[in-house]
């Protein structure tokens, strides 16, 4: 990695972390509490949300400057979600061969280029659930039907990438990996990161 | 809102709740099971992981370009993290109150203009954390000495924008607010929906 500057080195004493004790699993999570010192010196008790996944991210970029949005109920905000492809991938698995999973159950697409644009610790006071995030380009509709995991119902849209980012940023999406992989796509396209036309596309 | 396309409805039916079970509670989190049936009929356990504060992030814009960065030891990750202030308001006080008292206690700045800029839910198929954040500019430094909460030993440091969001790009700050925060910063300088002199300057 590059761009390392001189200020970014770490500071202090790490946490010191106890036994944890599992209060909760499920196929998605674990949850443990343990006792702990901070870096203070304070002893403290800690609540962690371990993932079993990563969450893997994929922006579907057409050649015409579109972009393939998948919709679908969240549970935890009981409301309707239009996102890009999003999936969990064991952390045992590579995190490239899960990214192509997801997308061609959630969408159909294939991609024949593969691009590590971003990664995020999604909320790293409590969790460690890290994402991963693909932009994908080359895209070819498979034969293949799309289909979900038994509890996913989801609708597909195909929509201008600028139209999506300009929605995005009205707040009528609020995903993050969705937010966070349109502003790093519009990032790509300004600074020269993404072949001209398609770029170009992006933008007006 | 504005700029809402004809694409962006609900399909479907929603997912339906039962009565949750709680099954860990601590000052941050709630953690519920409660079984549920699936939009597509299925019926399901959801492990609901409820937040009990709003996750707040201030991108602290100084008027030379530069941005305050605080960094800390993470419990999740085991790692060091340079982020931009953020932290946790409850859900029953204004956002932008907690954000004013997070950047104090974080930075010891204060500031004249306050600006929401994003809205991020940030794990949503697990969690219902929602994140706001904020563009603070017009920054002064208060007498107030900087505080933490008694397990945060906090470090500071000031840098330009750009050194930030090119070290950031390269993967060396992953926390998602602040990934996000950043590409949002990077996104209104481009747009021109920040002053001529400080956009230039975030992008030279």
């Amino acid at each position: 990695m590059s761009q390392k500057p001189d200020w970014l080195v770490a500071h202090g004493t790490p946490w010191k972390a106890g036994e944890p004790r599992r209060v909760y699993d499920n196929p998605w999570i674990a949850v443990t509490e343990q006792t702990a010192v901070a870096p203070t010196g304070k002893p403290a008790l800690y609540g962690l949300v371990a993932f079993k996944n990563r969450a893997l991210a994929i922006l579907p970029l057409h050649d015409d400057a579109t972009v393939t949005l998948v919709g679908q109920h969240r549970f935890p905000f009981a409301d309707y979600s239009w996102e890009i492809p999003e999936g969990g991938g064991p952390l045992d698995e590579p995190p490239l061969a899960g990214a192509r999973r997801e997308l061609l159950e959630e969408t159909g697409l294939e991609a024949e280029q593969w691009t590590e644009i971003l990664r995020m610790q999604l909320s790293n006071s409590v969790t460690d659930e890290l994402a991963i995030g693909y932009l994908a380009t080359g895209l070819t509709q498979s034969q293949a039907e799309p289909r979900g995991d038994g509890t996913e119902d989801i609708a597909r849209v195909r929509a201008p990438f600028r139209e999506v980012l300009d929605a995005t940023m009205a707040g009528h999406i609020q995903d993050a990996l969705t937010v966070a992989m349109l502003l790093r796509g519009y990032h790509m396209a300004r600074e020269g990161l993404l072949p001209d036309a398609l770029a170009r596309g992006m933008l007006e």
